[in-house]
């Protein structure tokens, strides 16, 4: 058996078994995703009752496909599927299946368990690697590969990649992220269903393993295995971070995530605990796992827990610090050199409040872009500075663009994470596009860019503990 | 002295002293901002540079003017501001003033100070109310009146007013929140800067008044008169729900914010303790500020704290429940009757989970329009139920719309809230647009539609709370 998932996200040519025009389902979104958002790979839809679907030829069973097939998708109700199996181990060429197909060991049925039994005994032998069965497979962005039967998506390409245990609200995070103002990307994302061969830990390994990932984000309703998975998550987060949603942090989430997956919830603080061993970040919502991921897939690790605050309004200069404040020393204010402080005095408008409290920068509204970038190229150069969270609302003077493109050429000279939150709607939306393309990753708001921060910090402090044990 | 600021919300003409065509500065953008948005009323620009502003006739001072005046915003730097007074005084018909300028007692300068207290007696023996020095002024989304020079914004109605101690992060707020995919709208909005005459206090009182405004949002960095304010308070949610992200909620918070503002910070303890009392409902962050609001202004109060949770997909709906569970009993799941569930058992499709736990039901992926409608009907009549939370991640074969229309018609039978997250991005604008043009909010996270929630729950338990009171 081939220890690789490559032919699920990156396949020469995909089947897909059911495909259909009947528009309510599965097999109709599937095959139209595949073709509607241009998969660079070859499609072969497979049903006996069609010549041709969206254009392309059809087959009539996946053994008479003439040319090679890597992966197959098979939606068709689960009794048919032991034949799929069947009919690929006998083609010798399929590597990879995708049952999307509900119907087996989920349902507690004992002839329903017996029969994902038998397409994993088949699957073994022919050495063809399965997601599912009751899933909805894998997208990726790179090759606009998507195997699932979400409603039309945009695509935007990304470096974080998501695990989902749940398939609907991984498909539907991606969907809101891709269509805000400012859409966030990914890289792949996948969905494990009832995980009778491919699993959350061997994804995490692949993830880790895959160029095109920087950081991982998981939604999480429960673990079995947790040894095993400590063991992967700490193998993992020594050089991708992991951060997870993981829900059930009440008793009443808990109730309702057993009766939703089954899985043995395991008790919060068990989980809290074990996480933060394994150097995995814990969010609370949908929108931090976003940012998070956004962050520390696009930056620099702050070396240390010393942060610079620059912004140009009050408003949320003070929403970032009680963010800090209340972050239990995960991250604290930087203690500017006095040279820093003379610098910013120099630079800035008279208004400009410098380091009251100490770390903390009012550039005040009357800044335009040159103290903007000259402000964050002096605190940049501060080695007792091991990040910046800018932020600002341009107003109608300031040029967002022109503040961006000053902005993103001093980050550039320096090796450290530069967060920012430009607020005010569309009027900076070109301007945090222009920021984004630069790997300066901005924020919709000054809590969760605080947020994002922290985040950071905790990997940080997670990665200089682990050096720190290793050295002793 | 007129007891209303109704000339400044609802003036029939706006003089704009210190109009300009000059692009840098505030009187350009504002002059165009009253311009370019159609405020409804007349605009003279005053300026002795120009014959024309805009394609309006500019007049060389506000004396003269040949038409009524009722509002006058000015823009000239502060030493010049007490003569503008003099003329406003001598017409006789100016009946309120912004002063954006800025350059008064904020500076802590004696003259500075003194500067002020002229123009406030002037203004008090004429009869002029005043809002500033040092303030941005107001905004209107009934007659497109803005008197800030925030730049180019979408214009949404709403029925949330908003207070706002940051007049750029009062103003960043909206445009971010008008330009949102499905956007947030607003009915007044106010920057109150120096408070030499107008304050927060008679802002509430009017925003109390108002017929536009069902519930007041209110960003706070310090009040000094804390007493008058919980006097206030009190009376004003015993009508209108006042909803306040208060700042400073951490000790590096009260720091930066006592350095904006200058406002005396207060111990947080007390600030928490003071606001519950006079059932100001308190939020932490900008997008829990707007949820809440949002949700308080579009619908009615429950009556109890018995939530149900009616969910599409097992991951919302757990997020949600998470949240409820961590609300420290502000909102608990209801009980619901044994013929209520009979019927959903009758209605939903056969893998629903029904109350496992107790109030929860996930109605599963296989859920049409027509199961969400009658479930929602079922759920609603049930007497122990007091409120719904609805999610759906509409598949393709749901069509969202559909689904938006069915739902609306449910919710409009009953006296009851509703709170509603479809989440699939784009997929369900439209359907969301629909919601929300019915009395149905929508939210963009399952989180935030659980805490909006919470929050309602919290300000109907004050209301019983002082009731009881009342009572007793």
């Amino acid at each position: 058996m081939e220890n690789t998932l490559k032919s699920f996200f990156e396949p020469s040519s995909v089947a897909v078994i059911g495909a259909t025009t009947d528009v309510g389902k599965a097999g109709y979104q599937i095959t139209q995703n595949l073709v509607g958002r241009n998969f660079t790979g070859r499609i072969y839809p497979v049903n006996p009752k069609n010549d041709s679907i969206f254009g392309l030829a059809c087959y009539p069973s996946l053994s008479e496909i003439p040319e090679p097939v890597e992966l197959i998708v098979i939606c068709i109700p689960a009794p048919g599927v032991p034949g799929v199996f069947r009919q690929a181990a006998a083609r010798g060429d399929v590597k990879a299946a995708v049952i999307v197909a509900a119907g087996f060991s989920e349902t507690r049925i004992p002839e329903r368990i017996a029969l994902e039994e038998e397409v994993v005994s088949i699957a073994k032998k022919a050495g063809i690697r399965v997601f599912g069965p009751n899933c909805v497979g894998v997208m990726n962005s790179a090759n606009n590969l998507d195997t699932t039967f979400a409603p039309p998506r945009r695509q935007v390409p990304g470096s974080m990649s998501i695990i989902s245990q749940s398939g609907s609200l991984g498909a539907s995070i991606l969907m809101f992220a891709g269509d805000q103002p400012v859409p966030i990307g990914y890289a792949k994302w996948a969905h494990v269903g009832n995980m009778c061969d491919v699993d959350v830990l061997e994804l995490l390994k692949y993830y880790r393993d895959d160029d095109q990932t920087a950081a991982i984000a998981v939604y999480m309703e429960g673990i079995d295995n947790a040894r095993e998975f400590m063991e992967v998550a700490r193998d993992v987060t020594k050089t991708k971070p992991i951060i997870t949603l993981k829900v059930g942090r009440s008793d009443l989430g808990s109730k309702a995530a057993a009766s939703h997956t089954g899985s043995l919830a395991g008790s919060e603080q068990i989980y809290e605990g074990a996480l933060k061993q394994a150097g995995v970040v814990r969010v609370n919502t949908i929108e931090e796992l976003l940012d998070t991921a956004k962050a520390l897939s696009a930056q620099p690790i702050p070396r240390g827990n010393r942060v610079c605050i620059l912004t140009e309004a009050g408003g949320p200069g003070i929403i970032a610090m009680d963010e800090i404040g209340l972050a239990n020393g995960a991250a604290r204010l930087a203690t500017l050199s006095e040279q820093t402080k003379d610098k910013l005095r120099e630079i800035l408008p008279p208004m400009a409040i410098i380091c009251h409290p100490e770390g903390y920068i009012d550039m005040s509204a009357a800044a335009n872009e040159e103290h903007h970038a000259l402000a964050l190229d002096v605190i940049l150069a501060d080695p007792g500075v091991d990040s910046v969270l800018l932020m600002s609302v341009p107003p109608s003077f300031l040029e967002p663009n022109d503040l961006a493109e000053a902005v993103v050429k001093v980050k550039e000279k320096y090796d450290k994470p530069v967060l920012t939150c430009l607020l005010a709607g569309d009027w900076v939306k070109e301007a945090r596009l222009i920021m984004e393309n630069n790997k300066m990753p901005t924020f919709d708001m000054p809590e969760r860019a605080a947020r994002a921060l922290i985040n950071m910090n905790k990997r940080s402090a997670y990665l200089r503990g682990t050096q720190n044990e290793r050295s002793n």
